[in-house]
């Protein structure tokens, strides 16, 4: 069984209390809230206001916020207050204070994550998986969604599959971008637990029946 | 008369399209909209891909964007693309090229307006006033809503009105933060044109009667 975030940057962001409560309806785990300050990443997208206004609207939600932005202790808590179940952070973003910002998050009592682009090695989260709730794997350059996902992705989850098993720690392991019931497929296959889907899900017929397909997986 | 830019950081922002949609109801001739990067304040708002969906939910809305990030330059014509119809940008943020960034913006196609924080003396925007729509005037510290309005705005509003008068130019005035129908009528006696109202305004028991008396000033 896996679980399926659904990344509602794909949704339509005008109305996103009936986008999200509709997720959950039609079988989401999770809602993967993507944060991004112009700055980590060419794009702007939302912040803790919107959160907090969304988990509001729809409290029953599990809100898996993944930070694309360069300071990410400086504002975990602030997504805390606002809601966030969960906070992945980039290690490219924090090179030299991973464990400190793993720290500063885990402060707040969500659970952590820690990300890493198609660029970094897979071997760079090796040292801090005994302090994760999970490692999230780019399926593609972070940034923006409907981008086409980048096959060696597979690999890199399955590294990190490996080196979970042979230390004997189990922190969820998710992918995010270019996943689609193939891809999904592929990446369950490789020892990943946690499935983003974003315009794939938002643009299906059956938002219902692609969710239950997913988390069959 | 003057004019009312509602600030929808203050709105229900899970539920967008309905409170701009309300807002155009209740008589606002502009939706503010605040973008905030995390790096040039102290929080992260929303960007472009949200404007997108809520100028396709509420089409017929003035989008009057109000840049608080670093490089306005840089996302100028996302947000053009995205449904603004004016952009405004600060000084502090762009200090060195503050005429390369009007031409910039200008180039998207949408009016330009220059911001100046509460730290920035009004005469610093005199030398752009001949190639500016818009001046906006901070009445609090730029971040958050909410905030009490800081008194010295008033002169300084008349400052920048005294000087275009000398000069025979006539950009609109605009103030933002704080606005309430008491400082709203301060302002628009000193000469702005166009009043921001946030909490006030969502806030309030009878949305429409309170844009009624702000445009009456």
């Amino acid at each position: 069984m896996t679980e399926l975030s659904v990344s509602i940057l794909s949704a339509d962001l005008a109305n996103l209390a009936a986008e999200t409560a509709d997720s959950m309806v039609c079988g989401a785990d999770m809602v993967h809230f993507d944060v991004m300050d112009g700055h980590f990443v060419p794009n702007i997208t939302y912040g803790a206001p919107v959160l907090k206004c969304l988990k509001k609207a729809v409290p029953e939600a599990f809100y898996d916020v993944h930070l694309m932005i360069s300071d990410p202790a400086r504002y975990a808590q602030d997504f805390a207050a606002a809601g966030a179940n969960l906070i992945n952070f980039h290690i490219e973003a924090v090179p030299n204070h991973v464990g400190q910002t793993i720290a500063a998050v885990r402060e707040t009592g969500c659970l952590v994550g820690l990300t890493i682009s198609p660029s970094t090695p897979p071997q760079a989260v090796f040292p801090y998986l005994d302090e994760l709730d999970l490692v999230l794997v780019m399926g593609v350059e972070p940034g923006f969604g409907g981008q086409k996902f980048i096959p060696t992705t597979v690999s890199r989850v399955a590294a990190i599959k490996a080196e979970c098993n042979r230390r004997g720690v189990s922190p969820r392991i998710e992918v995010d971008g270019g996943i689609n019931t193939e891809t999904a497929s592929l990446c369950a296959q490789a020892g990943a637990s946690v499935l983003v889907m974003g315009s794939a899900f938002f643009k299906a017929q059956d938002r219902a029946a692609l969710a239950k397909q997913v988390r069959a997986l």
